[in-house]
């Protein structure tokens, strides 16, 4: 039987909570330490057991056999290297939704092998540990990055830990991560986010909102509720992809535009007809 | 007891086969009868049950008490002046997504008392009648317009009819509704559809959307699956406020780029912490 590991996760949130919920049904951990710069996410955490106690980040290095960040790009970035200064053999894993520059911090770091770059495609538009949920990750896609640059044992635990939590694995180069990462994830949370400021920008009767509001808009504007902290460093990081494809998408909604502008119902026709498409990829 | 009622379905397909259902369930009538131009669809509204039998749209309107419409727009607003012509005391219910342009064709019709303008706010992306589903319409509101307009026993009727069903009413001029609907439920097919666009454009791996694509890129393209037969007449009908809304989506969007373009880090957060306002509307 697999020795269960003493796990420490940075960032007790809606990501790294629902994780270590995850690690302790599945008996991958002996233990789980907590890490939070926000003593209230700390606390709560141990309250609501999503771990057995918290400690501070150096405390938590030493005490562990794996340490999970769970924390924002930006953050990452600057941690990364200094938590693989301080390691002996520990495993290093981050969940972060950019993995490009986190990589590059690292590159040429004697500890890199230690650390492995993975993003479970996972997430709803709540945070901090009362976000946390039960049976997250199943059933979903985690992309791990530049596996070639991790260590053997650091990367088969890792691919343990995630198929034994229900996740089914891609491996990917840093930038073609980010680059998908824009299309199946960063523009969605940019639309919602638009949608959102335009309606309460332009409908001031919010109570008539509250009432009208479909299913469909609900869906389309659901993640409009994400947490900021998480997502500008995401979007900043991934900047060059994802203007790319924000520019794209204002050029489709200006082809909407000039079709309904122009009396155009057959180009309208057309757009939606494309749009269909998304049938073949989204059951 | 209140008297059952032989109902006529114009357009057997999601909404309002949908309905029927509910009238069946809610013992609202005494005979459902289908009607469509699709003979492929009234076939198989029978042999789902859907409606009882299906005839011509002018036997349908001899034979019924309420003539239900759940048709395109641009049809409805052909076809709503010619079915007044032929009718005697029926009362006449739409569906359409649009109110403004179905009212002012029979604005000064002899028969304008037996019609009630409505919106259901219920939908799902699919379309036809396989997409018909139970207990569609509980909990979500209607919208009824230019009530006074109706005659009193017809409004009554269309009240009691979705009372039964589960629906809450809401009265308001066609021209608020057509306003309102484009906030609450025309952007957010807009903004889908030119999602689902822009990335069958930029993304040419399909499969790698098909892996990746997480719950939230789902919920945000999913309407793209959305029929252009309704959708078109919708945006045309609706053009003034379709417009309007759109033209503040591509600013709020193009502000989004521009943060990102002069990593102006505190604006990104401004806009983002803007966005989360729509909490306080959408649980």
């Amino acid at each position: 039987m697999e020795k269960r590991k003493r796990i420490a996760i940075v960032g007790v949130g809606l990501i790294g909570g629902s994780l270590a919920i995850q690690l302790h049904e599945k008996k991958l951990s002996s233990k789980l330490i907590g890490v939070d710069a926000n003593q209230e996410h700390a606390r709560k955490a141990v309250e609501l057991e999503l771990v057995d106690e918290t400690m501070s980040l150096d405390d938590a290095i030493v005490q562990s056999d794996v340490i999970i960040l769970a924390i924002p790009v930006d953050i990452l970035v600057k941690l990364l290297p200094s938590i693989l200064d301080k390691i002996e053999q520990q495993i290093v894993i981050d969940l972060g939704s950019t993995k490009a520059q986190s990589i590059g911090a690292i590159k040429n770091h004697p500890k890199r092998g230690r650390y492995v770059a993975t993003h479970p495609m996972w997430g709803t538009e709540y945070s901090g540990p009362t976000a946390a949920m039960r049976g997250a990750y199943e059933n979903k896609a985690v992309i791990i990055c530049n596996a070639e640059e991790s260590d053997t044992d650091a990367l088969e635990w890792t691919k343990h830990m995630y198929k034994k939590i229900g996740m089914h694995i891609l491996e990917m180069e840093a930038k073609a991560h980010d680059l998908h990462a824009a299309y199946v994830s960063h523009i969605s949370h940019i639309t919602s986010f638009a949608l959102a400021n335009t309606v309460l920008e332009k409908e001031k009767e919010q109570q008539t909102i509250f009432e009208l509001a479909s299913a469909g808009f609900e869906s389309t504007v659901r993640l409009a509720k994400s947490n900021p902290a998480m997502w500008v460093p995401i979007f900043m990081q991934n900047k060059e992809n994802v203007l790319d494809v924000l520019k794209e998408h204002i050029s489709q909604l200006t082809r909407f535009k000039e079709s309904i502008e122009k009396d155009d119902n057959e180009y309208l026709l057309r757009l939606i007809e494309e749009a269909n498409k998304i049938r073949k990829i989204i059951k």
